[in-house]
């Protein structure tokens, strides 16, 4: 799927059905840090238009999911839990380069990977998930997740050429799926 | 005007006319800045859930008019500019008690400040600017900005006694007034 060279584990998709609110709570945070990450690169890229417009709009929908997701936390009368730090993401940040236009680059990248790897796991969700309302909510999500990674593969593209950003991915992929294979499938999005 | 003690210098409204570019872009980056304290107001403070779900539509706003300036600077064909420090945010942070429930009252504050001193300025270049399109646009942000600073002041409402916060507001009414009356009426919205 997308660019991911590998799947999750099956132990991942049992203990995420087993703990929704758990994974909710922790999703509604992503979706906060993916807000603040694209507003973080139009600070760091101000004077590139086309990513400052398209990181704008991936802020604005990322803050309607934030809010989608708070709203049905609320509604089953759970308090959103403390924001944890986030290991995957943390390994995937640490292998981007310091020197441009590498580091434009790869941070797009992680970007991409991070949305992919939501998307995996929300297609695993709306497909085992045994609650129908839930289905239907991981099911949009993860259309959405697909887009973003989409906006992150295209405005890398818009700076840099094909080869480049595809020999980027690969590596990256190689390096995404090691992480993954290391994860301790805990009750969270990038568990 | 709201919680303000004092009005901004002629000096300054000058200077802002005559630099519409650089208060545009300077704005970009206010609304940015405002969008990602949202959030990270959200990271600090999960377990309420009425300042959580306040202040990601405070954020959703927030971004809504980030990506109207962005728009407006890129149709006269002008790039976003390097963010910079803002040392007139930085002034009212410094005074943000560090125990809580203080630290969360005086965060509310700071908030409702900036927004309340944006919509000042806003109201003084809608008044001022010779342009007839940019007054249109200063009217109608300066009306958002009130809007966000009885947010705040609504959300310092629902966790605190209506005393402690009028008191608060005082308080840091004489220290804002003080912080804008040493600014270099540089072309910035908090210069």
């Amino acid at each position: 799927m997308l660019c991911l060279q590998s799947e999750s584990q099956a132990a991942w998709i049992q203990v995420a059905i087993d703990n929704p609110d758990a994974i909710l709570s922790d999703h509604a945070h992503c979706e906060k840090k993916a807000a603040a990450f694209a507003l973080a690169m139009v600070s760091r890229y101000p004077d590139r238009m086309r990513l400052v417009r398209d990181m704008i709009e991936l802020a604005k929908e990322e803050i309607d999911h934030l809010a989608l997701v708070v709203g049905i936390l609320d509604d089953r009368g759970i308090a959103l839990t403390a924001d944890r730090p986030n290991p995957y993401i943390k390994a995937l940040q640490d292998c981007v380069r310091s020197t441009e236009p590498d580091r434009l680059l790869d941070l797009l990248i992680v970007g991409a990977f991070i949305e992919a790897r939501s998307c995996e796991r929300f297609s695993l969700l709306a497909k085992h998930c045994p609650d129908e309302s839930m289905r239907s909510l991981y099911a949009s999500l993860l259309a959405s997740e697909a887009g973003h990674y989409r906006a992150y593969t295209d405005i890398a593209r818009e700076y840099m050429p094909d080869a480049v950003v595809r020999q980027r991915l690969a590596e990256f992929g190689a390096i995404e799926a090691d992480i993954v294979r290391h994860l301790p499938n805990s009750p969270t999005m990038h568990g």
